[in-house]
């Protein structure tokens, strides 16, 4: 893939990753060792909680969204955010097939580095029947194209 | 240590973590599976991009964030966050000692829901030299104590 620079991007600039399917046994892996709560690691307890039922740690949708955005959007120097707004309306399950839609909403010079600018990426993680499992409006740093 | 219900949170209230190190394999390991870029994989490659070296993934301090997080506040029901807004003032570095901080800055009822309600959370992850890696605003739901 050709790499793209700042001065490539555009508005509405749409990046879809390829699949990935979550199981249960990443799951538990994942949240053994980085979320360890019971509606994480037991089906049996997480039956009892708020989630009704095995769910994955909302890390371990970010982590995966993260995989699969750097297969979808070959951005120069790769794909380097300082921050945004992140929201789980739904938790990711076993068996859920996930990719993610991403698309540049804003592209902004730098005034005071001219060898790069910021691009504004809203990043949406679906599952196979289209529900949204995570957003994350996000704020990447871009190389501009070298002379 | 006593679980912590919805009638037990005050704003100002804090919750400080154990720290724990983080070393060039474990940010190779978690790049290698969810975020695999030069600056997250590669001492020498990352010498030539914007983090000026090794960095890890945010993703990975933000898993570690929640890793800590589960030892520090002992919520009931969990630490079940339905988004908010995150930054990555600075990466974390190969050696870096991490620990957290967390503060409760608002509780709100449930208008709806008689059995739960809503705390607002500041969490910051800080490293050794206490500068701040990563902070994230959080709304968690936490139960009212059974009658």
């Amino acid at each position: 893939m050709n790499k793209l620079y700042f001065e490539d991007l555009r508005v509405g600039q749409r990046f879809v990753s390829p699949p990935h399917t979550v199981d249960e046994a990443q799951i538990r892996t994942f949240a053994c060792e980085f979320d360890p709560q019971p509606f994480h690691l037991d089906p049996d307890a997480a039956r009892q909680t708020l989630f009704g039922g095995l769910a994955a740690s909302g890390w371990h949708t970010a982590a995966l969204t993260m995989k699969l955005l750097v297969q979808a959007a070959p951005i120069a120097g790769g794909i380097l955010g300082s921050g945004g707004e992140l929201a789980w309306p739904q938790p990711t399950r076993p068996g859920d097939v996930l990719h993610v839609e991403a698309e540049i909403t804003g592209v902004i010079p730098s005034r005071s580095r001219p060898d790069r600018g910021s691009a504004l990426m809203r990043i949406e993680t679906r599952n196979h029947r289209d529900e949204i499992l995570q957003t994350f409006d996000v704020r990447i740093v871009v190389p501009v194209r070298p002379a």
